[in-house]
């Protein structure tokens, strides 16, 4: 049996977007800034996909920039915010437990004479209010949260944190990181007050080398590559209209029948958490119910390394994550494991369960039958 | 009859490349920064991709770093040269016919106080070699020249440049846009004292999203996009899976028989050169024979406007661009034909055709007898 359970670091592409793209790959392939017909077609292709993103946030159709995936929406988001505003101010809020896409330009725009805030979380990852209270000052241009945390699943409290950055600071631009909440929970960005928001295609069942940022009418934001002018000047580079239609695609599924599938999604997780910790020694991390995203499960195993833990499962056919796993291959401590003030003896011994609306229950019952089986005999071989 | 000639804009993805993609858009599509089998996978493709390139270049393979295209690789190599190098020098040398991708990040760079010297071109749109000599200083960091233009065709005497900088600037650094050169021409960077060389995997009937940079060993570089350090720092991000396979795919393919191929095209060229030159005022522009790239022919059509007879062709089923078209698809005068001095009144009258290897002598003659048809009829319905 093969069990992938690691659907935060990367998803099988969804058959319908696959064959959408092949089409554009092999037959539709012209570029959208050619003026003849095939260069039209595919520039319709763009534009139909920017339609479809647009209606899952309920966004404008000329607030959607297509990017290569993630990073690049991170890096132009907080990079393309700190160069368009630096006259306004040079201070930007962060936080502790941010993905590396969003705290890498972070540490650059440090060294470039930035200050940067990074704000502590509580022991579920939660953002602390207190302190995004304090850190707010009038120099203040950028605050970048994720929504969805991708190692222990928390979900930030966004409306309430937007409510205290906006009684501060009326111009300082909010930025989600949305790429692991994207698909698995409803975002109305303007709804929100939110100025940019970043999304991955291949987080949802879309093509790797997908990618969008939400960017709010009338948002002053610098581009990051410059050329061509494609995009109206804000992503050039001819489009990956394959990508951007697989994208597309990926995303009218990932919010058909919503509710019922994150509902599924959900009672697996208690489910699965619920049987986890009947395991000795076996805990947790993050919240539980609907405070915590639907598909992410941390979960730390006192004793045993999460690198022999994930290898091991390996071994049975299933496929997790130990720790982030979706940044580096180098093992290296958890920023977001040490921000929830994890104990120092577990740091080491978390692994990352992740699903996706296909996952079964008879898959997760495998997982724990095997997770019961290998825990006390890792345990055994474990030096105290 | 359907006869794409708009080659140097985009290309048909090759069979071989998109049915490998998709093995790995739907089967294999782990994430190589995952510890588990399916992560080792994917890493796998990725190394198999980069020795495939790194091969065609007679490089080694930690010199060949994955982007998102042309246009990221491009910018890459200027801006991370500059950020990196800003201590040695503020200035940077380019041409006046380079591509948006290039001339585009020089204007930012030079809103962020570096001096960029935009050498003039010939007739033929050939570097002049005086106005490099007198343009090298002890400030020079980075000289950036494409190879071939994409407009004209016209090739830099890159190994003649070569030696000039190197005998007046050591350390700048020495950057190549290959873009419309990959493929067309062979290429050894190291043998031709070339730091840095961009490519695109679309234009060589390779996907879309697409592209790499050549990172001589040791040169130093920074990275433009921060994140989970993949590619050892220089480019983070998800690495982009299957279009990088399917890229390594296309690579190995364009270098296949490639005398052969390429001795082709140059006749086929050659033929058409000819062939069109019959019509009444019709010229080409740039050079003939091997001074230019076997794929790119410029014309210019006394008194027909080029979207005219873009759309009189595409009305025969024959894609071709207006100008370079490869940017943006608003109308606009070239720099390049600008450069080369081209009469006034044929700037907005001049097209370009652009072939590959599966053009046929079948495809030209029909496109020269649409050709023939159309353009005296345009003129008759043209105000003098």
């Amino acid at each position: 049996m093969t069990v992938y359970l690691d659907n935060a670091a990367t998803t099988r592409c969804c058959k319908s977007a696959a064959e959408y793209m092949m089409r554009l790959i092999m037959e539709d392939y012209g570029n959208p800034s050619s003026l003849h017909a095939m260069g039209v077609k595919a520039e319709e292709e763009v534009k139909t996909a920017r339609k479809k993103i647009a209606k899952t946030l309920k966004a404008q159709e000329k607030e959607i920039v297509f990017t290569s995936g993630g990073t690049e929406s991170n890096n132009l988001a907080i990079l393309g915010s700190a160069q368009a505003n630096r006259r306004a101010g040079n201070h930007i809020i962060t936080t502790a437990i941010e993905h590396a896409s969003v705290q890498q330009p972070m540490r650059y725009l440090e060294e470039q004479g930035f200050r940067v805030t990074y704000l502590p979380v509580d022991s579920h990852g939660i953002l602390c209010h207190d302190a995004l209270e304090e850190a707010l000052d009038e120099d203040t241009i950028l605050v970048s949260m994720m929504l969805v945390n991708n190692e222990i699943g928390s979900i930030t409290p966004i409306d309430e944190a937007v409510r205290q950055i906006r009684n501060r600071c009326k111009h300082a631009l909010i930025h989600a990181d949305a790429i692991q909440a994207y698909g698995k929970m409803r975002l109305n960005p303007k709804k929100s007050g939110i100025d940019l928001l970043s999304a991955s295609g291949h987080k949802i069942h879309g093509p790797k080398g997908s990618g969008f940022l939400y960017i709010k009418d009338k948002t002053k934001l610098s581009p990051i590559l410059f050329g061509g002018g494609q995009q109206k000047g804000m992503r050039s580079g001819t489009e990956n209209v394959p990508a951007i239609a697989g994208l597309g695609e990926a995303a009218v599924l990932a919010y058909e029948n919503f509710d019922e599938k994150i509902d599924r999604m959900y009672g697996l997780r208690e489910y699965f958490i619920q049987e986890a910790s009947r395991i000795a020694n076996v805990t947790i991390n993050g919240s539980l119910g609907r405070e915590s995203a639907p598909h992410i499960v941390s979960v730390s195993v006192e004793g045993v390394r999460s690198e022999v833990l994930l290898h091991s499962l390996e071994e049975k056919g299933i496929y997790i994550s130990a720790g982030s796993a979706c940044s580096s291959n180098k093992p290296s401590v958890s920023r977001t494991l040490e921000a929830i003030a994890l104990r120092r003896d577990l740091l080491d011994s978390t692994v990352r369960f992740s699903f996706c609306e296909t996952t079964t229950k008879e898959e997760l019952d495998y997982t724990l039958d095997c997770m019961s089986e290998i825990i006390p005999f890792c345990r055994k071989f474990t030096r105290k």
